[in-house]
């Protein structure tokens, strides 16, 4: 199958790229990136040498719809409302890395993004892009919004939690940590100033935070708030979400029964591990132990001097995060094998 | 004045060594070590070069208390118990860094750290080491505990928060961010494995805890529950608490009214800056721009979406965290001034 | 065909098992590890959960002859002397991890590394494992000895230089730089001490230093004397080599001379990346660009006023420096496709 | 004694606030900044939070001079020729930490940075700033020029060699390896893409190389010609220099010899300390070890089969390689006690 990609210069992109150079069923048949339109692809993703001598060409949205089956999109949040609506109209698949499609209502738009959304109609044309929530829904969709990278690592965590109602929906708090390439390639902070900090960065009112919501009151049938708080750390590649809940009222249940829950909402999942090793290294999830990969560990901690439930996720933020879940989404959506191109084994230790 | 340091072949130890080596009223008069008895201090601690020709003697009380108006030790928690007891029947001066003297409640020893104190009565004659909270008494003290790297860093944060009444506590979450010198020397992950985590351990029930409800409990005037959850995040020096707190019932203060709060507690206090900037490199508090340092900063933010108080502080574990607070904790029991010997600018970028 | 691997507890051992749980041809029947004997592998490595649910065996001779085609020893330096023989006796193929079997003299184990090879007429039945230079020896050798990993990157870079006969070979000087994956598991230097070093150990006779020497006298075909100094450096995979040489004696050849004879020698390998671009992100090898990968990327620079020629060579230690090493050592003395198991792009960034 | 700092709101200009705040002769008189003026300083450099409520002001050269008695003026190379030379006009003394005065030969400046001096004649003025080789020029000058921070890392090493005559100036080899924040705060690369590299730049014709043949040759009597190849590494702070040399013909002295001559150059210096122990964790010097302070460590190995000395320096870029001298030569200028303001232990681990 011939895909595109178009905006190929960030690490999402060249991630991306990465994984479709390696992928049993899809083949590259055009990158795109305004900025770099003529050059050869590893002069920009340098690690890419060797793989491909193809060369980056100007959008066209009709050679693109012409030429590929489906097409990735990987510009910034806001550039991709229009990019996606003419790639759209002319029928073809698409697979958005952008926030721009994943919230269903319009009015969230205004509400975390601070813009409204040109193109409201069309975002109930997009699916939010986890499988292991929405799998029959993307395997129908034309329009696959991925979601955002620690939402998604968050809403794997709480939405067995949340669907099952044993936690206090008033106080649920996610701290998240995020290494540096979450950032894009952009925006970079020098390393000087980024290296060795623990830094807040919007303790309140995180954008995420809307499609965490969006997504848990889905599942669990009513609107559900979340306290989000992310923080920039001293990593290139990771996330770790912090999910801490509260039991709710009544005897909360016990360690056995919530591993059970957590079974069966990931049991036969494939890019889901449940960790809960008593003893050796890895008691609970951390991103050192699934960079490079597609996997979103999942583990908690009970505190019961605080009825407290700690629920612990971890992802590699450009994999599951971000292009990971990208190919998984179009895996599914074009009928491969779910885990096609994506069994990546962690780089360990890196 | 004379001091001694008992154990200075670790981290915390050798940076005792260093703020002691540059005060203006202590003399380090002796430095005793089992494992390196006779040995150069900077072959032990290779950053004193050039500041010291003093040798590692063996622990002697008798010596030590003859010699010394006050001892700093510097030991393994559990093997302070009997050090500090020794030294304290010999009538000498002590700032223990270790955990072995925190605790007020003996039973509080079985509970978090799954021993029985052996020295119970003796906990009555230790001050916690706080100034910001317990400046008289430590004034008065002939020994003192000083606390736990986070456990003051998430303190300083909480303590006029409760102490006011403003927030539900039921629900004080603090999520602990900390570097690999917090572990101490011996305890050495290899760093191949210790890079690039963003790694919970003990995510309930760390022994930190019990210090921080003790203290809060104590500035409240009612028992407080804190659910604490500590990471491990690659940095060498450095902790950053975020305090995730919600509102009590009522309408909750304005920003103003916060910072008047926080003002009014640590206004005139030489080793707390309150973070306010609303632009700037340096909106949230963050150890990279204070380690080396003895501050601890705090900053916060309000999320009203969820009547939610994140109040976030940072300090350089071994320094605010340990050695910082000892030293500031002598000059308040010998009454020097307080910030002797500590006026160090934090060393930025690092 | 089925494989065992001995010792697969340590970084290198488990970048094997990595390899080789995605090897098209290769089948692991045997892993074995004295320490963890009955354990789950994934409880050591943890990163390989949800890839095999294998436990480590005892090392049983007979039995890892009888039921593997290829052995990997991966042992400490020193151990696999008796291993590798026994092994070998039994008929079984030998890939070596270790440096007990690469030096062809015997003379030169009590040199280097301080110590006489038990068995000193084994040493003539392996060949030296870099199948850029020996690919039909290992093609028929039943006994493979891996290169070092500082070793085999300096070597690649040299090996044309030397051959050519253009370079001065009384002032080779190779300056090179190691991250902390390089030092195994077991040898861990704490976090705390580790990170942020630029740390020079054995700069001078370092043991490398002598398969250097073997491997580039006998491409000169004289007597090759080579001045090593390693570094470790704040990074956990990632070697990089400065190779400083001078012009021998005559005219320099140009830039496009060195560069026809870097291409005769590897225009045709899978496994080595000529580094040439003039502008762009990757003027010179890096290793931060083939993380993950099996490359040696070479390139070089010039300095006409002291007629120096500055050849650098990347690679990962864990890799090309070990276990892609010996995986491509692997499919050619198996005669499977070279680089079957073995194209992985880059992780970048990581 | 009134100073002013022009350019302080980079890495360099940063460090320097931080000594003079603390200094015991100067006073910060003014910090002049264009793109800052009006600002505090601590919202640009937060680590001072606590420290000034100084704010920068535009450049002006007659109140600069009116109102200061030595201006260190940090702004980016090529930007100081016109600032110095309007400063020492009007009779003000000078600390510069550009490159822009520090080689005497006008002609150097085409060939080292590619444009020609515009005040020739005033490059006769300046003093080199190492008071280690030029203590009492620095004493009687108006002009100091500050040392690139690899340059003096290296000259210091290799000083005491060529002059003693016994290396073979044809083959002297500087392989360095630097931090992120010798780069300046300005042209920060992405901590993505910055983080975990080992990346040589410009391995041939590095600017700092016309510093050091200027000093050596120099020192020595005779003309110098060095091979310098830097490098960068993940660290923040700190510089390496393996200096490779081989020993000119004849019997080599042995290390006593060597190491009389490293004490006889520097035995009463208080910024260089030389590094000699056998055993002990700091065997070789490793910035690691004087982070934070103005050392430069000296040591050195001896490779026998090669005739090669291997002469290591370490220091911080921020200190010995930029404001610390910067500072040490204003104390020498001033009359003051050469450490003055510089008596900072290191700040270890970090």
């Amino acid at each position: 199958m011939k895909v595109g990609v178009v905006g190929a210069s960030g690490y999402v992109g060249g991630e991306v790229l990465r994984l479709l150079l390696n992928h049993p069923e899809a083949e590259i048949a055009a990158v795109t990136s305004r900025q770099h339109a003529g050059e050869y692809l590893h002069r920009v993703q340098p690690s890419l040498k060797g793989f491909t001598e193809m060369r980056f060409s100007e959008l066209d949205y009709d050679r693109l719809s012409d030429g590929c089956d489906l097409v990735f999109t990987a510009v910034p949040h806001g550039t991709a409302t229009e990019i996606v609506k003419a790639l759209y109209d002319r029928g073809v698949k698409i697979v958005d890395l952008s926030a721009d499609y994943r919230l269903h209502d319009p009015g969230d738009y205004g509400k975390w993004y601070g813009w409204d959304h040109p193109h409201p109609d069309y975002l109930q044309n997009a699916v939010y892009g986890v499988p292991e929530l929405h799998r029959e829904e993307i395997g129908r969709a034309r329009l696959v919004a991925c979601p955002g990278c620690m939402a998604v690592t968050s809403i794997l965590a709480l939405a067995p939690l949340v669907r099952a109602g044993i936690v206090d929906t008033d106080h649920i708090v996610v701290d998240s940590k995020i290494g540096s390439s979450g950032a894009g390639s952009g925006s970079g902070t020098a390393h000087a100033m980024r290296s060795g900090v623990i830094r807040p960065y919007k303790p309140a009112r995180h954008r995420h935070t809307g499609e965490i919501e969006q997504e848990l009151s889905a599942a669990a049938g009513e609107k559900i708030r979340v306290s989000m708080s992310p923080h920039a750390v001293d990593v290139v590649r990771g996330i770790l979400c912090t999910n801490h809940t509260f039991f709710a009222g009544g005897e909360p249940p016990d360690e056995r029964a919530l591993w059970r829950l957590y079974r069966e909402a990931y049991g036969g999942e494939g890019f889901v591990r449940l960790i809960r090793d008593k003893g050796g290294a890895y008691k609970f999830p951390d991103p050192k132990f699934l960079v490079g990969s597609n996997f979103c560990d999942i583990g908690f901690d009970v505190d019961p001097d605080n009825r407290r439930l700690i629920a612990i996720s971890a992802s590699d933020n450009l994999m599951k995060g971000a292009a990971g879940s990208a190919v998984q989404c179009m895996n599914v959506m074009c009928g491969f094998d779910e885990s096609a191109g994506l069994r990546h084994t962690p780089l360990t230790p890196v």
